[in-house]
């Protein structure tokens, strides 16, 4: 009988932050860790999100014997309803991280379809030659869970996203216990937590930002707006105790915080007495100092309730002077600019600002470099796999491990699409299976690539001409006049000069090649001397089509 | 006799950072203080440069007396080539930034009808009412200027861009006691810089800096590549002395940094031993450990040398595991993503990478909170405009003055295009002026507005189409097929399809209006229901181009 052999292929969220995948496979058992979504970067010009490519999934289909979400955020679930019509497996997750998939596959109206299963700390399920046992940790949504999974060659540990916080709101933190017995048995493989390798020391805990709210709501003499992740539930519930005790009221608003808060409610995650929570027609009638207002738009999403707020277009909420407004997040990279703009329209309506650059109001939901030395240490496995991070943070979280006296050879800084195989004899990268960024672009997935990105990029670069001529098919001359029209070249006025010119040299042009047909020689002619012409009056290159009819 | 009147209008950099631009007007005088130019935001696509409308000075050019830059950075040079050909007045500037203004005019042909002048501190300029005294002010750029401007109201103070450094590179700290001793005769008005207002504590000095560098080029095996900015004169000196005393020779990489080094070597601002700087082919000869590197690309700019040396294609300069990399420099906002995405090619190369994120190789060229305390209490204006910022800096800004005692009435949060008015009697905002952003593209300077913007932005998301037909003038029937094509909306794959589906929709629509004749009702009526063929089809709302010929 042969060796059994392990293969790891990351299928997102190493090298490129977000919409995170991990494949582990035994022979002919394969699990997949996560299914998450990207939000598009700036070069990627009207596309809605970003999947990872699932190609090697769908190939071998057969053998893939289950999915398991580590926890309900979007970069680790958004992707199921573009990935489960195609891939229908059965999916593992904890209760609260099921009912924030359960709300998106019905949105997307693929729930019925779906085979949700739910598990908790301690529980272990098994995938032919993997098994795979649960344990919780501790990070900025409750109910996150790392993983065991025993395997033929020893114990692989994924950590999920995770930090160290020994006074959580929930009061569950990360369960260090069960890893540390783990260092007895041997571990062959540790996966652990990138995002925050850059950073010295340790992670805040929760606690920290509670200290700040409650004395915010203590000491403000009016309301006190609070905005955060719509997923980040264990802000809301210190926001919620801490309201109590100061006797206000809160109130939610944004679709997706609302959505989120009842769910959380009926399952148990969040807890109010009653009366704590108003509704918002309530508000007009309550003393500004009896009142706190949970929102999203901490992103500074242009859509979003805060937002509004600030540019004072929300129906329910006008913020005067005298509020004040608390920025409970940090900017997504990416999302300063927005950020930023929100944060001067709030400033321009008089009222009192916080935000993380001056006080105390987020901490982060991923260990710093102390706390990812810690796991190593407990850990202590044969072999280290950075996941979750830009190549940077990988290859600084790689050096962590070094420094800790594990040998070069056996830390894998893989990225999406690499294969590292690891039998008996030992452990290397044997090559690359299809990987990479899948554009969600209205109803397509996947319809939108490389070229059309291109085309919107010198689209928005330098605009575009269109120029339509029409040519006896006798003669080869002109029949009326060239119709030219541009779009995101020139302002109307510079235009009508341009148009003229482009007139003149088409007529010129086609006057020199008399009775020249209207096809692709002509067209390349006329692309190359109009945009010779525009270069020389713009210093710019528009895009140039020429339709050339024969009538 | 009327009594004097003293108008203060911000024309750039007050609620939108960069191309800054002040004006001070005392009756028929009118001072300029600044010229800059902002680099364009994500969403104005296709623009080179961004710099302040000038019309309020045009209208009345013949009573502004000259043009004061503080200093060398761009975001207060960078307009004067646009700006000279239309308002050519005198500009004075210290001798370093006459340097590199006369750089960048040269570039733009612009040198030879300047008329540039050159003022040290101490100096004392006469503009009619209005006399500017210079005094020394330490920045990330050498030889950077405040004014005391001498008004028949009273003294104004501008601080331009400056920090607290005891022990700059130059020895040239802040001159606090010319400042100081303005407090005794009464200071009017103070402008101060907000860049910072929202950092608590003390800017470092340039030394922390030092330190780091040199014990990195004490430690290093191999050669030592820092990337900065090509300004950042200070650094290149403290970068030579630190190489000249751990035995390494020092290379400079990237035109602009070139030509920067050169000037400042010719002008006294950079001192360097004979054969301490090499030359680049002199390279290959050099043991690493004798080798430190200076180029350009701190900022990621996609051209610059450090870019290239990063993906492998810089001609001279090739990095190997062995060398470490400084990026010394933080992104300027906006940045962020081309500077990781730098840093990550870097780590690919297996080299050591350092960067403010993890190592202390940066400090900031403007002052912290403390010392833009300092200044408020040491200066103890009766008015207070807080100047370079965002409207949040500007805000904290005018906090942190009035945390020092000053009535919130005397200090004025004013954004371009504000007029402030000072007379015996009082201040107050009295008006507005024209002012915003003039967009530079290609050779347009104003020529790209709103318009362009919106319809490159529209492109940019979902593309366009062009649909082309011909109609029989007596028949109003279709001539030959339609012709269509798209850009930046599908693949071509699916594209096939769609264009099919564009001709049935076509001729549907023709052949219902029977005898219709090719004008707008038409182009209207083909818009609307492609319009809806593709929203329903994809989601998606493409721009779309109908364009109809009678033949």
């Amino acid at each position: 009988m042969s060796q059994p052999k392990l293969r790891i292929i990351p299928l997102g969220g190493l090298g490129e932050i977000g919409r995170n995948m991990m494949v582990v496979e035994c022979d002919d058992d394969i699990i997949v860790i996560d299914c998450g979504v990207m939000f598009p970067k700036d070069e990627m010009l009207g596309v809605d999100l970003v999947i990872p490519d699932i190609t090697y999934l769908l190939e071998r289909q057969e053998r893939v014997r289950g999915i398991i979400i580590t926890h309900g955020h979007e970069d680790h679930t958004g992707a199921l309803p573009y990935v489960l019509p195609r891939l229908n497996v059965p999916v593992y997750c904890s209760l609260l991280t099921h009912g924030l998939i359960s709300v998106k596959l019905k949105e997307h109206r693929q729930l019925a379809g779906a085979r949700l299963n739910i598990v908790q700390p301690g529980d272990t399920v098994g995938f032919g030659k993997l098994s795979v046992e649960f344990f919780h940790v501790c990070h900025s949504i409750p109910d996150a869970l790392g993983l065991i999974i025993h395997t033929p060659l020893g114990t692989v540990v994924h950590t999920g996203d995770f930090k160290m916080d020994y006074t959580p709101v929930d009061g569950l933190p990360t369960d260090f216990a069960r890893l540390a017995s783990l260092r007895g048995e041997g571990v062959l493989l540790l996966f652990s937590d990138s995002t925050y390798a850059e950073v010295p020391g340790y992670t805040a805990s929760e606690q920290e930002v509670a200290y700040t709210l409650e004395r915010t709501m203590a000491e403000a003499q009016g309301r006190v707006i609070i905005a955060t992740f719509a997923s980040l539930i264990s802000r809301m519930q210190l926001v919620l105790e801490a309201a109590a005790r100061q006797g206000r009221r809160v109130f939610f608003v944004g679709r997706s915080m609302r959505d989120n808060v009842e769910m959380a409610l009926k399952l148990g995650y969040l807890k109010a007495p009653s009366g704590l929570i108003g509704q918002l027609q309530e508000l007009p009638s309550l003393a500004p100092e009896k009142v706190v207002i949970m929102t999203t738009g901490s992103q500074g999403e242009p859509t979003s309730a805060l937002v509004r707020m600030a540019i004072r277009e929300h129906p329910q909420v006008d913020i005067v002077p005298g509020d004040t407004v608390i920025l409970s997040a940090t900017p997504i990279p990416g999302n300063e600019h927005l950020v930023n703009r929100t944060l001067d329209n709030l400033f321009r309506l008089g009222t009192r600002v916080l935000y993380d650059k001056i006080a105390p109001v987020h901490v982060h939901g991923h260990g710093s470099q102390e706390e990812l030395k810690m796991v190593i240490h407990l850990v202590n496995p044969r072999y280290f796999v950075p996941v979750h991070g830009e190549y940077r943070h990988l290859s600084l979280h790689a050096a962590i491990a070094q420094s800790l006296g594990m040998p070069p050879s056996n830390t894998f800084v893989l990225e999406d699409g690499d294969v590292l195989e690891m039998t008996g004899e030992g452990s290397r990268v044997t090559g690359r299976v299809p990987s990479g960024n899948v554009y969600v672009d209205g109803l397509s997935v996947g319809g939108v690539g490389p070229v059309v990105l291109r085309d919107r990029q010198a689209l928005a670069r330098d605009g575009m001409v269109v120029v339509v001529l029409a040519l006896d098919q006798r003669t080869g001359q002109l029949v009326g006049d060239p119709d030219v029209a541009s779009m995101g070249f020139v302002e109307m006025a510079e235009s009508r000069v341009l148009v003229e010119e482009t007139r003149k040299l088409v007529e010129g042009l086609v006057a020199h090649h008399q009775g020249m047909r209207a096809g692709d020689q002509l067209r390349s002619e006329l692309k190359d001397a109009l945009s010779r012409l525009y270069y020389e009056k713009t210093r710019r290159r528009p895009i140039i089509l020429p339709f050339t009819l024969e009538v």
